[in-house]
């Protein structure tokens, strides 16, 4: 590979620039990106693709546009409290959406409500939350948090942290004796947590290093026992513990994972080409370029700084009426919680939550068309804002796609009908929205997936790299104790450590509107009476409707099995059923962390695997709005804490989806992805399946095709 | 729906002779299917289609021929103990495999290990166990099994079962009471069970009956409270029950499922023609009839009269060594077991063990191309054997392809390093085996999923219909308690009653050759010494090698999470890691059945999600040899009580995948598919992940297509 010889001071300026696009920059680049060749074909099909520099927010949950934003500056600067000189650091910038009211009520045609942003910005520590109504022109509302944490690093913060590390001289002498150039450095910044008074009363923002000599992926060449703990405000390093020189540094062999630096190809047979092809076009449409029509779904789809995509108002025809019936209100990627299992100095903080504390779409990675998601897929941006109010714009951070993968939505063979054998199948079609972040080494697949029998599959994929450790060891031979370890070795001089991933889900699941109940009905074993059958036992499945929070604070148990359904109370199937629908678990795992250690506390949303809380239009971020350094004082455990009643209310489900990963080989050099799911599923919603009626595929529909250098099969 | 008018009489026939080609037409029959136009496109890449009747067998495993089965046939009927007079009835045969040492030294263009077969067959209700040497032309072992059960049920068991039942007069009363024209009713052959001593010592089968009267979907009409049990070899009832006539018939409105039933097109709007397309074609190929070679897999693949799909051999390429090694040396679905939850005399026995009662190769469904199974699939046939012992053709009942979902293997982005942007991404293809069992009205979907990682994902996806149950209710209101209920009312004068499905998978895993060992790696928490750490807890992985079978049988749980793996531990990575795979569960469900219900003890192979037992040739069917209304004393729990050694054997992992049904109106009037799955994924197989040196797709690629009835985009 290419020895990288750049300096990281000139690294350091174009990462800033690569990130923080400025709308001056901005209107060059994202322009010719947004009509290059190469984002052409990929909206082909769609005539709504956002002109960002002329958009008008045409439905009541569109983020703030461009406009908008540079409005929303303009009003902040001159908002007496603040001044030029004494400006606030804005950690976040979007719309406040209206109320759910005010949503419920709109309809196309309609003028918009009033369109208001929702701020929050630190000064001299503390932090401000700040409404500005863009009708009324000023701010509305203000005032300073009384919560323990700090708002979203902002990438101004992270800057300097670097800034702040790279010239601390001891960073210098460290890794020159650790034979590491500067020009090989790449240092990055993890959150520092919270781990009691110490580094209470001011951010702090920890850095740790790798060598960027001879890989692209530097995660896998850690500068170990090296960390610094820095005040991004003062710029200064507040600690700084160098414990692990004895550790070399990993070699680099075989860890470039670009395929421009693979020497040799695999082993393996090579694969012919395959694509999902779609020549008359996908099916699905993106209106005003939010709302997505496919099949018998309609949904608002956007881009959050923070969340990542959030979809709202989910909405399926009712096959049998033709009604458009409400399904969910808003579903999102709340928090997440991806603890380290390692006590070190260098390790101890790593207990991340990344929604909260650097925002999934501010991580969000423009989408590799063709490899990240499929041809005929629609693009969506982002636009989001800097720490000086501006706007910029995170490109192809979104993609949407049909998708058929071979599978069977339903299928029945019947031979014992006289006079004729019956084979129904049906393909299973399906919609995906999705999202991928780059949060350091980690990278996390978002897909939202919508079938045409009414469910509703949300799955997450963890790829990228793995966060290794440097380790003396390069064979387990010479590690004590290497049956009980939290870190097993990977490659030589490299520990996978344990981890854990968790990923915390709003879903303010509205069925046929917002008064719903959760109704936990659980799987029992009844025993037979002495005579009554031949049988000793069967199951009876109870249904209890839960009063308050506390009835549904759900820990999944295998041997002891329940169905969570929503239902709602006022709506009645034909047959008396209330409508609904369940949250189906898929594979997950729990955390087995001390109730009471710091991460654990922080991130008590992850105490459960369900919560159903009821509507709270503050309660949006399961780990506290101002996630960073917090205590825990505000998170999903602690509103739920009050025991409200949910019966019969607007109610927001929580579900938590675990991973626990404990690292082999081939977590190494790079991670394919592991993904689990959870579903949404119609319950009674329906008065039959709406598959019934869909037709199968049919021969005579099928694309001709040929080879990109061959001819059509056909002629 | 056009009236069905025909006779049962002729549908005794017609379902006879449909299922029972015999091989004086199926010559006529199955040489046209085999080349007909359907057919043609499907298998169009493919030059390696077996022509049955000309079929020598290429490889150990490879199934008996048409040929070869004719002559066990001669061979049986020149047999001394058995003659024409009194020839059993064959219940099975198939191949006697070779013994596991044979097969592993056997390579491509060696002699192959004498061919035998294995037969089952019952005369005078003895369970006769025969080998048949086919090289030495005769019989070769003989015993008659002293074992509690029968053998899988013929089709002719069950014919002469219905046979009985429908001249049974009282049954021509009932439903003439009833309401049903004779020319409407289907009666089906449910598994008697085993429920204690009252039907010991005869073989039954229960028959019920449903009313095809307005619909295909008979299975929404059933006769409630009416059931026969009968003795097919004495062809009389032995039972008849009829408690239901109050319980009205339910009505047939919205049942019929097949596309020309249709009357109106769903509320949706139209899908635009999707499809995989590999104008080059695809890139697997099937040697010899059975083997299959796709990118860094191979692996012996064959359909089985009672296991369905057969999986063995499967080896991987190492992608650093370009050597072949082993992963599984066979992997099957070894037995199912769905019990019911409903005491009444009509519902109680229905537990069923569908492999071993039934048989779900005899059960499975010829694909239907294009909508069971993608384009460019290829199809394979199974040659089974009817109980006279001659052999017929289960036409297309595996499919083979290759998937593109959308899916990302792995992806990065990288923003850190100077100079340059990477945002890679590779996307994942996999290679699918699958097949589909119609067990009455369920449709169990079988794939087999290989992944250029080296994992093995293995899918059931349950479709079909819901065995539901007549009630007088038509509205919730009615019925009394409905809130604790083991069948909720999921139509007009309908009930689904709960049921559970249990899969329980033979998984002979041979990690780099036979002996393993099983590697229980538990996740424990640990406390952090006083001062030791601002964190209070971790996580250790501490591994425990299963030195018996009491050490490793498996009761997951989430709250106190293992991983489980399968090592070698002769053969060490670099590193010094033992080579392994783990067993990764997805959503599963455990039976809560009491451990001393006839049917739990029947299925006490599904009291633990995992068990690992020393390879024993003869324990290959979880639920017994002998299945048909034993009692369990042929189960995997039933040999596991001998807690034999299993450290560094040759072992077998079984895994049973579970669901718990409670239905709900969408599981009327058909059940969209509901699928769940487990993995074999490697872990410090491979020195480092295979993925890393894959290309990604280009744009250059691509297929160029048109829409059947348009024109391309690049013309």
């Amino acid at each position: 590979m290419k020895k990288l010889t750049t300096l990281l001071i000139s690294f350091l300026v174009i990462f800033i620039v690569s990130r923080l696009w400025l709308p001056s920059n901005l209107k060059r680049r994202n322009i010719l990106s947004l009509s290059s060749d190469k984002d052409q074909p990929a909206n082909f099909w769609f005539k709504s693709k956002i002109d960002h520099f002329n958009e008008i927010p045409q439905h009541p949950l569109d983020p703030l546009t461009l406009e908008e934003i540079n409005r929303v500056r303009a009003i902040l600067f001159s908002y007496q409290p603040f001044s030029s000189t004494n400006f606030p650091a804005i950690h976040s910038l979007t719309l406040d959406e209206p109320y759910k009211s005010q949503v419920l009520g709109w309809k196309k045609g309609d003028p918009i409500p009033a369109r208001k942003a929702f701020v929050i910005a630190l000064l001299n520590g503390k932090s401000h939350l700040v409404t500005v109504d863009l009708g009324l022109g000023r701010v509305t509302r203000h005032e300073i948090s009384p919560s323990s944490g700090y708002p979203m690093l902002s990438l101004d913060d992270m800057a300097k942290a670097l800034e702040a590390a790279v010239s601390f001289p001891e960073l210098n002498q460290s890794i020159g004796a650790r034979g590491v150039a500067f020009s090989d450095l790449i240092c990055i910044t993890p959150s520092a947590g919270w781990y009691g008074p110490d580094e209470e009363g001011r951010r702090v923002i920890k850095v740790i290093c790798f060598s960027s000599g001879n890989t692209s992926n530097y995660f896998m060449r850690p500068i170990e026992g090296l960390v610094m703990t820095v005040d991004p405000d003062k710029r200064e390093v507040v600690k700084f513990t160098d414990s692990g020189r004895a550790i070399p540094l990993p070699r680099a062999a075989n860890t470039d994972y670009r395929y421009s630096a693979q020497e040799k190809p695999p082993e393996m047979r090579p694969l012919n080409p395959i694509s999902m092809e779609q020549p008359n076009g996908p099916s699905f449409s993106v209106e005003d370029g939010h709302v997505v029509k496919w099949a018998n779904w309609e949904f608002h789809l956007k881009a959050d700084q923070r969340a990542g995509l959030v979809i709202s108002r989910a909405r399926v025809w009712d096959s049998e009426t033709g009604e458009l019936r409400n399904v969910m209100y808003k579903g999102f990627a709340s928090e997440f919680f991806v603890p380290y299992m390692d006590l070190d100095e260098s390790w101890y903080f790593k207990t991340y939550m990344d929604v909260g504390e650097f925002g999934i779409g501010v991580a969000a990675s423009p989408l590799v068309p063709l490899n990240d998601c499929p041809q005929y897929s629609y693009y969506m941006d982002g636009v989001f804002v800097t720490s000086d109010a501006k706007p910029y714009i995170q490109p192809n951070m979104i993609c949407i796609f049909e998708r058929y993968a071979g599978d069977i939505i339903w299928r029945h063979s019947e031979t014992l009908l006289p006079g004729f054998q019956i084979n129904e199948a049906r393909r299973k079609v399906t919609l995906v929205a999705r999202m991928a972040a780059t949060v350091g080494n980690y990278d996390y697949i978002f897909d939202w997936e919508f079938q045409t029998d009414g469910l509703i599959q949300v799955k997450v994929g963890l790829s990228g790299m793995l966060m290794v450790k440097g380790t003396p060891h390069e064979n387990v031979e010479t590690m004590a104790n290497h049956e009980e370890v939290s870190s097993p070795l990977v490659s030589e001089n490299l520990i996978g450590v344990v981890h854990d991933h968790f990923v915390t889900f709003h879903l303010d699941v509205d069925i046929d509107g917002p008064n719903n109940s959760f109704a936990k009905v659980n799987l029992v074993k009844e025993e037979s009476l002495p005579g009554e059958s031949p049988r000793k036992s069967y199951l009876k499945a109870k249904r209890h409707i839960a009063k308050t929070e506390n009835d549904a604070k759900i820990k999944l148990n295998l041997h002891n099995p329940s169905e969570f359904h929503v239902v709602n109370p006022s709506r009645r199937s034909r047959l008396g059923n209330p409508t609904g629908y369940k949250l189906v678990p898929g594979r997950t795992a729990a955390s087995l962390l001390d109730l009471f250690d710091p991460p654990q506390i922080r991130s008590a949303f992850t105490n459960n695997q369900i919560w159903v809380t009821p509507y709270n239009r503050k309660e949006q971020w399961a780990g506290g709005l101002l996630t960073y350094q917090s205590k825990g004082d505000d998170t999903l455990a602690a509103w739920s804490e009050r025991n409200r009643p949910i019966e019969n209310k607007d109610i927001v489900l929580w579900y938590t989806m675990g991973f626990h990963h404990i690292p082999c080989q081939e977590d190494f050099p790079i991670m394919p992805t592991v993904t689990s799911s959870f579903d949404l599923k119609p319950v009674n919603f329906f008065e039959l399946n709406p598959v019934l009626r869909i037709p199968p595929a049919f021969d005579h529909d099928l694309p001709v095709c040929r080879p990109s250098n061959g001819n059509y099969r056909d002629t």
